[in-house]
């Protein structure tokens, strides 16, 4: 991230407010390349029965016994799409992964208030169960499936990992960007209330913090430097326990410069240090 | 950091012993590209009365008012040196400045036991005395000066940070690679008892956390995916007591693939992440 780019994001501040979430979209919208003309898209594609049980594949012709990059978008557990007609986000994750020869996979998934808790784990499991049965033929290799989230997203990975562990068996790894882990410690608000019901005492049964912990799975967080603070303390209680429980630092990066958007609407842009953090963990676990 | 060069790394092992240490020595050695052509290097100026209070000066002929970039070796306290005959270390700490603008310096300082805390920081207290006296006719700015330490060079520098404050004052920022920064927790060994002394009830006095928790100079930590237990413990702990202290995440790269050596070592080849880390921090704290 050029210091140019990081002051215009630092302005932005570090609230989830809607001055930070559009200009961030704006800048990143303008610094983004498009989709490469090699990249070939199938969208709409349903793993489920719900309308938003739907997923979107991107690969190169080429590709063949290719590993699988899975992309789950944010937004609060309320809202928030694979795909919006005009905006270059998130098909820009799934070309992403098909220029770097994977199988690219952007998915939607059900939405609180509607659906809650447990929704999300479920979701993936479902996706994954399709991804293992049909991705074969569209290039990929179901036993180099790799799940990455942002937020929410990344909760309903997490959830995955920590909740449906016995389905999640067998993935190749885990790319966890800016989410919260621990149920218990993390602030109450409205999207939370959302998924998780308004009787916080509920909560505590649905964190992914002692599923993640013992998790086989290989995974790789994330933290911005301009994440709101309850992000913030989720990533340093997660690096606390985690040597607590494991004896090792985890594999936690800092993404300098970033805000709690910009390291996936980076990606396709010339500030590389997302891509290429994210094609690196993929390359070591599916090596 | 590739697959295959991971791999070569990781089976030499974390612990400091002399097959991990020559091995990565020799690996990385010969991934040197060495000394640009436009490096033009002065050797072996005092900055202080000690035969060991010597530094290198790198720089390009353009260079004018540029951000002064110091590299303090490790090396347990007790050896080491910034540059040995016939090796590109540590020279290419020197060159990376130069061949991204700015004046590289590195430099040697007083080795345990016969040189005991405080020594360290009065080291680094002299030597930035004396760049803020000199550098500028070398084409440095005396405003702009960051200092970078691995392992016992990293404990040199957060002990000038935490225990040299007054003198400290306007340093742009600190690169921290691999340190222990807290006496209490560290494992006792060799190497802190020969520069703490034998009496451990003395080695909290010399503790770098509290200072480092409270200094105003930009600090960016580092940590090795292959780094030692001891230093995976530190790198936790200051995660957990420096957003307890200051309410935010610390800037603090996670290095995967790398070992207790390789990120120094590693600068001047063709993995480049660890020279990306530290220039875009410089850009940032001198911009």
């Amino acid at each position: 991230m050029t210091p140019a780019i990081r002051a215009r994001l630092a302005a932005l501040g570090n609230d989830l407010s809607p001055e930070m979430l559009g200009g961030s979209l704006e800048l990143l919208k303008g610094m983004n390349r498009g989709l490469s003309p090699d990249t070939q898209v199938q969208r709409d594609i349903a793993y489920g029965p719900d309308p938003r049980h739907r997923l979107d594949l991107f690969r190169e012709s080429a590709a063949e016994g290719a590993p699988v990059f899975v992309f789950v978008h944010g937004g609060g557990f309320l809202m928030g799409d694979k795909h919006t007609e005009g905006s270059p986000f998130y098909s820009n994750m799934g070309d992403f992964a098909a220029r770097h020869g994977m199988i690219g996979v952007t998915l939607t998934y059900r939405l609180a208030p509607e659906h809650r808790f447990p929704s999300g784990p479920d979701d993936m499991a479902m996706a994954v169960d399709w991804l293992r049965a049909n991705v074969a033929e569209h290039g990929g290799d179901p036993a180099k499936i790799v799940l990455s989230g942002q937020s929410a997203g990344a909760v309903h990975v997490a959830g995955y990992l920590a909740h449906r562990a016995d389905r999640a068996e067998g993935i190749a790894g885990a790319c966890l960007m800016s989410g919260i882990y621990d149920t218990h410690t993390c602030a109450p608000n409205a999207s939370a209330e959302a998924y998780y019901g308004t009787d916080r005492r509920q909560w505590g049964a649905a964190s992914c913090m002692p599923g993640l912990l013992k998790t086989p799975v290989p995974v790789q967080f994330s933290v911005a430097e301009f994440d709101p603070d309850d992000f913030q303390q989720q990533a340093a209680q997660l690096v606390e326990q985690w040597y607590g429980a494991r004896g090792r630092y985890p594999e936690i990066h800092y993404l300098a410069g970033h805000n709690h958007l910009s390291p996936a609407l980076s990606v396709g842009s010339d500030q590389t240090e997302v891509e290429r953090m994210l094609a690196a963990f993929v390359a070591r676990v599916t090596g």
